[in-house]
């Protein structure tokens, strides 16, 4: 039996178009295993009950059987328990964390033929972009480019002493609704100022100027236009500013919202919950911090592969 | 007396168009004194005699007096001399090290009522842009945003062992026209493209990952539309790269091409050197180093400030 526990993830962080993301302390747990009378089996417990499917569709199945594939694996049937954390379709990197975990699973079982740069790079090409699954793999904040359907990458251990309050709506968005209301073409002047964030955001975080983040997680790209499905968007971003949050943005296509801190954690997630408690919509605000480990494979519990 | 040395700078460095640049160790050097006669005295010695104007129009002087206005101080006079190592309308930072250098040299003669973070704030608006005058200042490799009139950056220590291969060609490009050729819209794929790129190049740079650079350094946002000025553009930077540079790239408008190298300095010189002679235009190649330290400012030759 092979266990993997692979984190949420947060993608773009404001200026960060489809190549920066991180991983977070919250954490889907796949448990696969081979099953001699053939067949499949999926149980789900935690985030998507009802929701999520059993049979061939499921998305962990897929990705474990895209790695079988590749690999030319064989098996007589797979047992597939499915423990998760992560909140679905809020932009918390769901679907990226069972993409990269059912291949992680998928890899161990076969004995692990690929590389982690490997697996990054398929992972990478199924979710269309490496801004979720490179952090789900590798842990903590990376960037990452796709370059003839390689990803060329960066793992940074930010020196920052932050949390990340994640404000997480009761509606879910689906990812790709949240493209579609994206031009084709944009100013370059808008192009110029998220080249510049994105690189103002890398540099403080790796020299801890966290002065500067407020500045460097704006956007032009993405959140003008996605912030249309978020009633109160522009105000919530204000709320969180105005209560102490070093940076804010919305975590990947969205909905979710995370801001980040460097103090008085407890009290920000008391104020914002009063502000966000006065919106139509239900807004739970949860504190988590990065995971600086990626996702974690154990063959028999306990034991470490 | 104040004597103020400036280092030449290379914006974008290829995908950070507008927002990353460098200093190297090649510099403009600006003596300036009050004169009690009044009346304005310029010399040039080294690059740009005879093209430069001496009179109330020379950007050193536009730029000191940019400043004097700026915080009220009256001067008779001036004695201005001007000895400049970096070649003119390349691409290599000359205007920003008159705009900087003069700024600094009018600060020093006041008695210094303006903080480097305010000379830094002036010349990126008298520039139009922080990313040459800012390493111009600061030095090393600086990634700068402006933001309400101000510049929020980051400097950069790299911890790299490289050096910079500058191709100079014995044509001018005034910066007016290379901006001219640019689109005012572009694709998103393109933003996209650039985005990742700049912050993985400072990743990369960052955690000493040279591998990444010659994906990192690649651009679509400015390069593609510049290189009909530069015969030859798409096979020279082939050239380099098979010749070992680790990345290769546009310096600011160009036309001056930069590659960098980590080993091998002299065998490439040497090579390019042989591969540029066969155009019609003369290019050279030169050593450079980054200039970690920005400009220096001294009252009296000898005694920092």
């Amino acid at each position: 039996m092979v266990r993997v526990r692979v984190p949420a993830t947060s993608a773009n962080l404001g200026p960060g178009f489809d190549c920066i993301g991180m991983a977070m302390n919250i954490y889907n747990v796949i448990e696969a295993e081979e099953r001699n009378k053939g067949g499949l089996d999926i149980e789900v417990t935690g985030e998507g009950i009802g929701s999520i499917p059993l049979d061939e569709r499921n998305l962990v199945y897929v990705s474990m059987e895209t790695v079988f594939d590749q690999v030319g694996y064989k098996h007589k049937g797979l047992n597939i328990k499915l423990n998760n954390g992560i909140p679905l379709t809020r932009g918390l990197g769901s679907s990226a964390a069972c993409i990269a975990g059912g291949m992680a699973a998928a890899n161990a079982i076969a004995g692990h033929p690929l590389s982690t740069k490997q697996l990054i790079n398929m992972a990478a090409r199924m979710d269309g972009h490496p801004d979720n699954v490179l952090p789900a793999i590798v842990g903590g904040l990376t960037v990452g480019c796709m370059h003839e359907n390689e990803v060329f990458y960066a793992r940074l251990d930010p020196p920052l002493n932050v949390k990340f309050a994640v404000l997480i709506p009761d509606f879910e968005l689906e990812t790709s609704k949240a493209r579609k209301v994206l031009p084709t073409h944009i100013p370059v002047a808008d192009a110029v100022f998220n080249i510049g964030r994105a690189a103002l955001m890398v540099a403080s975080i790796m020299t801890g100027q966290m002065g500067n983040l407020l500045v460097a997680t704006d956007d032009r790209l993405h959140q003008p236009y996605r912030k249309v499905f978020i009633p109160g968007f522009d105000e919530i971003i204000s709320a969180c500013k105005k209560n102490g949050a070093r940076g804010v943005f919305l975590s990947g296509a969205g909905p979710a919202v995370i801001a980040i801190l460097n103090g008085g954690y407890e009290q920000f997630q008391t104020d914002m919950r009063g502000i966000l408690s006065l919106y139509k919509q239900d807004w739970d605000v949860r504190l988590f911090e990065l995971c600086r480990n990626g996702l974690k494979v154990e063959l028999e519990p306990g034991r470490n592969v």
